[in-house]
């Protein structure tokens, strides 16, 4: 967000170029990078350059436009749909499980056909695909604005709010999704106190959460994922927030590993516990958490990455899921751009998309 | 323990001298440090190149004896005498608030006392010494096998059991506390299955937990201190068990940071929560957990500690406290050496310590 002093991904016309925030380099760098051909587009959503679910689907829109508008060998409809045809395959390869990717590529092909269906030259195709992807990201923007709108009638000023993992600006092309009220609260002299569980093993909260935080000025402490309870116990968190990967139609929520047990400790400590949860997050199709497989990474996640040298004795037996679920029983509410979703989250849900009754 | 291949603190009784494998290297190396003055001593102690409140006050009791062992020229039984105090006071400066330490010191002292009321030259003073080193030594691998046995009587054959930071044979000259169930059942064929929180910020799990239960052969699993959570639901553990560095009269017991949040995981989770405390672990004059005083360390621990650059922004406040308390009503049993005490912990301490009532 250029208001907040950093953009984490957006167009560059002039080029075009897609110019992301290389997150990976966060706290230490703050380095743009100025994609514009296929390979380092992939190579950035592969290698978490650009990360979030959010933002990820942004940088496909972007992206592909910028590919094919640096084609300019291609003077033919035909030529040209078959090439954006292959690139998209190939941006799709770059993270198989995230669902905005695709659904991305999906909206960007499906305004190229509406182009083609309407006669459009080469040059007109191109304006179409520009004109899709800066939609992406304009409206990815607006449901940010509105997630944060929503959240904050929940939230009172000098609140401490506890979050898990990055559910922010670096996580969207917009404010972001749980950290969206913190923001607002911020422009508007609520004086909230965040505290940022770390997030191990790929420490996004200590990294991404509150480098962002900071450099907005929101008051922000950092502290290890086994500290939360603390925290709690000494009555400093009013509210948990946390973002999330896929919801269920049963209010189940997966999330960043770890935001199960903050569920669980806000409940045992009377606090409200609420997931920031876009409606493109909601798998209507997914009856409950159990149906969601969660992905375990490698081992050395945990006992290597980011050390001097390795924390655990070589060959040890490692358990390194990336997400876990949080059952719906923990979940205060859910927060939508279309507004609150309370329990039962069934019918919410099911409302909120529209949905005819089960 | 020898019986593991490997000891965290003897006597060496040909020099004499304290044998220390220091701790701050595993897991890459298995270095052992060869300690005769004070400065190396209190050097090894300051620095947790020998942790674990019983090793602690093993390595004290040992230390003192070795150092005065060392001290040729004093030939009067009055500079001796002199000299220990001018010893202890310095050996007991290393860490302030390590309860075990000056136990050991102000045992020692009361032996050096006796022997010389009992007329002792010299040389009697300094067998003396070292017969109550040796006993101090002997003890605590006594205690450790006690709680091992009576902890083993809570378990089952083939149980998955979660345990947080290290209250192994690392932290004492025996089996363990925490551990010492686990190490008993690997040897009578149980086939435990042991998960190790890697315990943040110092990774005592990751690092000390891991590596001496590898050893020992017991299956052992590394997770986050955020996944015990997911390790729970997936129906894993039937057991927590954990140390403590100190018990209140109504069964509150601060222990390594984090501790609290799996209490409160396991009660969630319908999983027993056990304490292994030896007997001096209990603090009869604590009337509840708030009247214990929490550490709070460094911040960098957090953010810098074992990183090759710094994992958070500059200047970022952060919250690091070392321990935390866990409420009574969460704990299942604690266990001691002399039998498992179950709620209300107050009588059943009350008890265990010989107390009159209340």
């Amino acid at each position: 967000m250029q208001e907040f002093g950093f953009h984490t991904v957006e167009l560059d016309r002039s080029i075009p170029a897609v110019v992301i925030l290389d997150q990976t380099r966060l706290p230490r760098q703050e380095l743009y990078l100025t994609l514009t051909d296929e390979e380092s587009l992939r190579e950035a959503i592969y290698h978490l350059k650009v990360r979030g679910a959010p933002a990820i689907g942004v940088a496909a829109a972007l992206g592909i436009y910028v590919c094919m508008a640096g084609k300019k060998a291609l003077k033919e409809t035909s030529s040209f749909q078959k090439e954006f045809s292959r690139v998209k395959d190939y941006l799709a390869s770059a993270r198989p499980t995230a669902v905005n990717l695709f659904w991305a590529l999906e909206r960007m092909e499906g305004a190229l056909k509406q182009a083609l269906r309407d006669g459009k030259s080469v040059p007109g195709l191109l304006e179409a695909l520009e004109k899709e992807a800066l939609a992406v990201l304009e409206e990815d923007r607006q449901i940010c604005r509105s997630l944060g709108e929503n959240g904050l009638r929940l939230l009172k000023p000098g609140m401490g709010i506890l979050t898990h993992c990055n559910a922010g600006a670096l996580a969207t092309a917009g404010m972001g999704t749980a950290l969206a009220p913190v923001y607002l609260g911020q422009q508007r002299g609520y004086g909230f106190h965040v505290f940022a569980d770390e997030t191990r093993p790929l420490l996004q909260g200590a990294r991404l959460t509150c480098w962002e935080l900071s450099k907005a000025g929101v008051d922000v402490t950092l502290i290890c994922d086994n500290m939360a309870s603390m925290a709690m116990k000494n009555g400093w968190i009013q509210a948990v927030i946390t973002g999330c990967d896929r919801v269920a139609a049963n209010g189940d929520s997966a999330n960043k590993i770890g935001t199960s047990a903050v569920a669980i400790l806000a409940k045992e400590y009377g606090i409200p516990f609420y997931i920031a949860a876009p409606l493109s997050t909601i798998d209507a199709n997914c009856r409950e958490g159990k149906d969601i497989r969660i992905e375990e990474r490698a081992g050395k996640e945990i006992s290597e990455m980011w050390y001097t040298h390795p924390m655990a004795p070589e060959g040890i037996k490692t358990y390194n899921p990336a997400f876990d679920v949080t059952d719906h029983r923990y979940i205060t509410a859910l927060i939508t751009e279309k507004g609150i979703l309370s329990p039962p989250f069934t019918a919410s849900i099911r409302q909120a998309l529209s949905l005819p009754e089960g």
